[in-house]
């Protein structure tokens, strides 16, 4: 079976830490995942992650040998941030990663001449749709996470945007609404209204502001997954709710598009997933406001890798950095 | 004279095309000028341009022989766009500079080794700010250039972003105020409030919404500078204009800072100039939309190469493209 999937013996890992469980994979040079692995991190902290991580990967490491296949390269995609003078991470939904020494204590564990990469999901994301994605072979290209809150993996001529202090790609806070409002300074912006808790948030405002609704949206229990369900039977919140969100959808994406001039625009996270279904009405709103060329040069497209956009992207930045 | 300047032979030629003239210098390694030159362009059209450049590079090449210095390397700064295929250039105040063949031009009236390197004006900005001026040193930098309309010079670890179809850093039309209004159309959102002839577009709206306004701000005869000039003397039509444009300069820093996590914004261009005071409060604003920690990593500059950045940066171009 692999001789037909490997047209050499050249592998890389690739190790994708969520919040709640470690992906972990061997891929060939062309992507095809030889050996996939799952494991719940069960509220394992800092110093247990790591530990977990070296182990999965000693563990793949072995499996290639069986293989006879030489491990190239590491690549480990974070729910966070890599500061790459340390290569030290930070993290908000794994206890103790505030400026942890990742990189050195899987060094350690493995003690072995393999090159290790560790980046953070938004990066991996775009890495992975420009790989096998809908992003495939792009030089210049932005993956917009959507989930709980909002970031962007931002490619510039194949290469990631990092900034001055790694934390670039922040879309989250995009200023699109003016002015400005106290409840903006936990999350900013677009994500107050945009992302998957804000699309909750925009529902109960609208909500608020329909003294007559009957419809079934409760504002108490309010979630996204609500809203597009209720959308599907024309409900007239979930349809004002969406109008709002996709104004600002649009807005983010001419914004992108006039500053950056990219070349593929993918949207992912849970929130699309069914936002999908709103890329022809955010690509209108986007060419009311963008750069009228720059929009013509750019197509926007649904993540097709969805959960595996970090372990597909994990597996290339190791085949990048071999 | 010179050779206090000039630690060695090596010198190269920055020239840079505005709308209505042609500026030159010889540059030392150091950034020195050793010569300067100026050229009004009088209507020049496509071709007459073209070869009155390579006439002022030509003499400046011959001045340089006279001193003995070897010219290693020509970068010319343009007022629009270059496609890097083709280095063939945009301008759309250059009559005929429609994709016109401007490097290929060049090239054979020199008819030299010497290496030629042709960019935008707003690509040179960011250069020059950041060999010699207020971003010295900078590898992640933005030029805001404020002037009849906005663009932007992104430097991003040391190299200019120039995007898939190099329309990169088109800033003006960023959106930042919903929803979309048709008179956004020939120049978007943020150059149509807040460029130079935005400042006047802006005092106008709120001209129209103070009934009782009796200052000397003349809706009809309305410029930027006529603003700048009311401000001094407490105008309250001035006073409000300023106050929506800081807050819109202060958005898009905010967007600049969440997207790029930069080391330094740096604002140019005929409005900053006297906008340039308005900086502190422009800071404060973007301080409640952007990314709390990459807002503490940046700072914000006034330019203080002025209107030298073209001819510096063009000569900055040259010596990094030797």
């Amino acid at each position: 079976m692999f001789k037909e999937l490997c047209v050499d013996t050249k592998c890389y890992i690739g190790l994708d830490c969520g919040g709640t469980k470690l992906s972990s994979a061997l891929f060939d040079s062309q992507g095809n995942m030889i050996i996939e692995d799952k494991t719940l991190l069960e509220k394992a902290s800092g110093k247990e992650v790591a530990d977990l991580m070296s182990r999965l990967i000693l563990s793949m490491i072995n499996s290639a040998e069986e293989r006879n296949l030489d491990v190239l390269s590491i690549g480990i995609c974070i729910p966070g941030i890599v500061y790459h003078d340390t290569k030290n991470v930070w993290a908000p939904n794994i206890p103790g990663w505030d400026n942890y020494p990742l990189m050195s204590d899987i060094k350690k564990a493995i003690n072995k001449d393999i090159r290790i990469s560790i980046d953070s999901d938004r990066a991996c994301y775009v890495l992975g749709e420009t790989w096998l994605g809908n992003a495939k072979g792009a030089q210049n290209a932005i993956f917009v996470a959507v989930g709980t809150g909002i970031g962007a993996g931002i490619l510039i001529d194949g290469k990631i945007l990092r900034g001055h202090g790694d934390i670039a790609g922040a879309t989250g806070w995009l200023a699109l609404q003016r002015p400005y409002d106290k409840k903006f300074d936990s999350c900013g912006n677009f994500e107050y209204y945009a992302s998957g808790d804000g699309i909750a948030r925009t529902a109960k405002v609208v909500i608020a502001d329909l003294k007559d609704y009957s419809g079934k949206l409760d504002p108490e229990s309010l979630r996204s997954e609500d809203v597009f369900e209720a959308y599907k039977n024309d409900d007239i919140v979930a349809i004002k709710t969406f109008d709002i969100c996709i104004e600002l959808w649009g807005m983010a994406t001419a914004n992108y598009v006039s500053l950056f001039n990219p070349e593929k625009i993918i949207f992912g996270g849970g929130v699309f997933g069914p936002g999908a279904q709103f890329l022809p009405r955010i690509m209108d709103e986007a060419k009311k406001w963008a750069q009228p060329i720059s929009i013509m040069q750019v197509s926007l497209e649904a993540s097709t890798l969805g959960k595996h956009a970090g372990l597909i992207g994990a597996g290339r930045l190791a085949m990048l950095n071999t």
